[in-house]
């Protein structure tokens, strides 16, 4: 998948904040910007009030990173902005550095279709600080957006309880590309299918659709409307039934479902697409059950999302397919996961890595110093419980501490000898070259089913949920303690 | 502007539902396909609770059409479509059909940068039903967005009171082009600058942006850090203040503010970005002013929207620049306006246009019939009403009754003659020919100030806002009863 060379002309090394480039050129300037860094990518809550995350986007990193340049027409563009006093900006042999500027970053990452944590690093990046800075924006960009849709698309799958969810939210997404990679993200979060076209053509998502109301208005009646469309889909009638009055339109569907069934074709089902949708899908229900069509679907649409469909199923809506479009697409109860990028640590001159931490008036916005990985604990395949921990300290497999990193009172002992893990970071880029074979979308998908699979239930509650266990390894909770206290030494932070 | 042709290899024709070329091709097979239709583009409900809207993406729009072409890939795509039986979904020569097919509709529109209302067109398609169902998704998605961010965004430069506001939400927008589109939405709304380089290089908007907390814990220490920056960047000196401690940050920008000074430079000011904005901002103003720095600006920032900056200046607040991101980019308390694309009318065989009405059991939801036009009327400059009435109906000038859509017992008497008028719904395009005159982006952004500026303030008040009226002419509102009430003959729509 190449979805950035495929649908854009330029790469994306200017789809930056400005601030990265100001910050490059200062990095540049005082001689800093080849010292080594390390920058953690992750978000501090999960989404929608839920107990999970589940990770989407890496694939478009790989390939924002693998076709990292400037290009001629980049540089023109920072070429000519000028200071107030008409000097350029940035100084000409700047530019040229950037010319010649090559990828050589680390990139560790959480495969695609993982589910993930608050505070534990979705994506680590290491390398020199001005690249480590052009990278930021662009990450936080398709992770922070791929990731809260493919969120979204699992918890509405987990309302439907198995039954098909089709995604048709282009028509309200936020943009071409908020329409484009949320087809994706739904489509790993276990939507079936999406209405929009070139998200089928790009990705190889099945595409799916028949008609619109005005499909329906065009003709005199609805009846004429409906054969109109079986003649040209006898294999494809699923009849939108409520343009004028849903139960009389279930009955013209019937009579045209008769008229295909004599020709030796079955329609597919009706749609409804307004008014109170547990009233009617029983009732049409009962209408096609007694016209003989008991395998005829259902399928409902309007403003759906988890609750909505949780609540159809507690009232036994006989509905059997589920179309969701703007709730799903512009995750319309929380449109922005909030994951940031933070450093972590900064090769000294001795080589030595020294951990760092920003402060924050919100302690909830201390992040987590050092040099860290993720691991996860298994038992009997369900998940117990994530760690994050210093890479360079020894891990006890006959007992370890981990610790909340927000409230240091929560603690879990853990015999890491009892269980299977798994180390959530896996080598993406070593020095700038790929050293990840890319799974397949449909691979990618499947992950994301296992990983589901792999969570108790009770942390897939939609409302409610039991809380995951994440913590920090003991010895990384003391340095991050130590670090704190020690740079909140001008007062005690509580002016 | 060419963002299609800019941005994407391909133009935009599958970025549609699917939904859009089953209907085609069987209005196709059913003969219908070049039967004249009229389709109208509008919103039912001002977004954010706000007492009004303002319109943009039609450029994106223009584009688009213009472009508007099945290519080689596209057909490829949907020839190997199969039913289940392995027949193609699509007879060739269907697909030859779209590889021949022009665009040739009229599209009248109401300009970007004005102010709208619910209900009226804010984009009007005639031609024929394929085309105008195939343009149907793109402009919805085109047009339901942009529109929604510049609303937002226009929304926020009121509670500014003119101060400058900039945008940054680029790493937390939905997808690359849901950040672009954003950017270029937001200043149309009013915001001075973006922090998204891509955005400034497509669109011409300023680009803004200094250094991140990143910046200052690369260094040892902060005072060192803001030195660093000052030598990068004497002339653009917005010093981060709260990585450690906000108000020794201040102490240590107003120090490199001296050392700037002594050498004839003077810093701009500071920025907050966490904790109490109202608390810090006093205590910064205090120590800047006290220091000599009374010019210093201070820009606050973290998740800022319009409720946000009230309060921030009803409580005083020394704050001069606003810097905002995930609320506007996202439109996070409605991330989606919720625009539609129906069918008003159809032509006949003999010639006559049949006007068409949708029904729903939500009355909100039903259309507004025929071959209409808006038209806003003035005095002294000010917008007092705007009528939606049928292009083929003579206006009194002497006096027309206007009607609430939604509630027919609220109604308005205007006489035209008293007032200046404007029809919103400008020729765009005409058999498929652009004759429209496409503004620049500052053009636009001046039109929406202006706009702004002749509504009555009670119609921007961000809570509770005064209603504007907006009313279907006497026989639009006629026409209109008659027709769904024809319509319901079933029974009365109350099941």
């Amino acid at each position: 998948m190449k979805i950035t060379k495929d649908l854009y002309q330029s790469n994306l090394v200017l789809l930056t904040d400005f601030y990265q480039l100001t910050m490059a050129y200062a990095y540049w300037k005082s001689g800093k910007g080849e010292q080594e860094a390390v920058f953690n990518l992750f978000f501090r809550k999960n989404p929608f009030q839920g107990g999970f995350t589940l990770a989407a986007g890496l694939d478009y990193v790989i390939d924002f990173c693998k076709n990292f340049k400037f290009e001629r027409a980049d540089l023109d563009y920072l070429e000519v902005m000028k200071n107030k006093d008409g000097s350029p900006v940035f100084e000409p042999v700047f530019l040229e550095y950037l010319q010649n500027l090559n990828f050589t970053c680390d990139i560790d990452a959480v495969e695609e279709g993982t589910v993930v944590f608050p505070n534990a690093p979705l994506v680590r990046v290491r390398g020199p600080l001005i690249q480590c800075q052009l990278l930021e924006t662009t990450l936080l960009n398709i992770i922070n957006f791929q990731t809260l849709i493919a969120t979204k698309a699992a918890r509405i799958n987990i309302a439907a309880q198995g039954e098909p969810v089709l995604e048709f939210g282009l028509r309200r997404a936020q943009g071409i590309d908020g329409a484009l990679s949320a087809s994706r993200a739904a489509f790993i979060g276990g939507c079936t299918s999406t209405s929009n076209v070139m998200a089928g053509k790009l990705f190889g998502i099945p595409v799916a659709g028949t008609h619109a109301h005005s499909w329906i208005m065009s003709f005199e009646t609805e009846l004429e409307a409906f054969q109109a469309f079986a003649d040209a889909f006898p294999d494809q009638c699923v009849f939108l039934v409520d343009t004028y009055d849903t139960l009389n339109g279930v009955k013209n569907a019937i009579k045209v479902g008769e008229i295909l069934r004599s020709k030796g074709k079955e329609m597919i089902g009706i749609r409804i697409d307004s008014g109170d949708l547990a009233y009617y899908s029983t009732k049409a229900r009962l209408l096609l059950d007694e016209a003989g069509f008991p395998d005829a679907k259902i399928v409902a649409s309007n403003d759906l999302d988890e609750h909505i469909i949780s609540s159809l199923k507690s009232q036994e809506a006989d509905i059997n397919v589920w179309g969701v479009g703007t709730k799903l697409v512009t995750a319309y109860d929380q449109p922005a996961l909030g994951a940031v990028y933070k450093l972590s640590a900064i090769k000294q001159e001795d080589g030595t890595w020294e951990p760092k931490v920003k402060l924050s008036q919100q302690s909830l916005k201390i992040n987590i110093p050092g040099f860290h990985n993720v691991k996860r604990y298994f038992s009997r395949g369900k998940a117990v419980a994530d760690m994050i921990y210093l890479e360079d300290k020894e891990i006890d497999p006959k007992g370890v501490i981990i610790i909340d990193p927000n409230d240091a009172t929560r603690r879990k002992r853990l015999m890491p000898a009892f269980y299977q893990e798994e180390v959530l970071l896996k080598p993406i880029f070593k020095m700038g070259k790929l050293v990840y074979t890319i799974p397949s979308l449909a691979e990618i998908k499947n992950r994301a089913g296992n990983q589901l699979e792999s969570l108790d239930k009770t942390h897939k509650r939609l409302v409610n949920p039991h809380l995951y266990p994440v913590g920090l390894e003991e010895n990384l909770h003391q340095l991050r303690m130590e670090l704190v206290l020690k740079a909140k030494k001008f007062d005690n932070g509580m002016d």
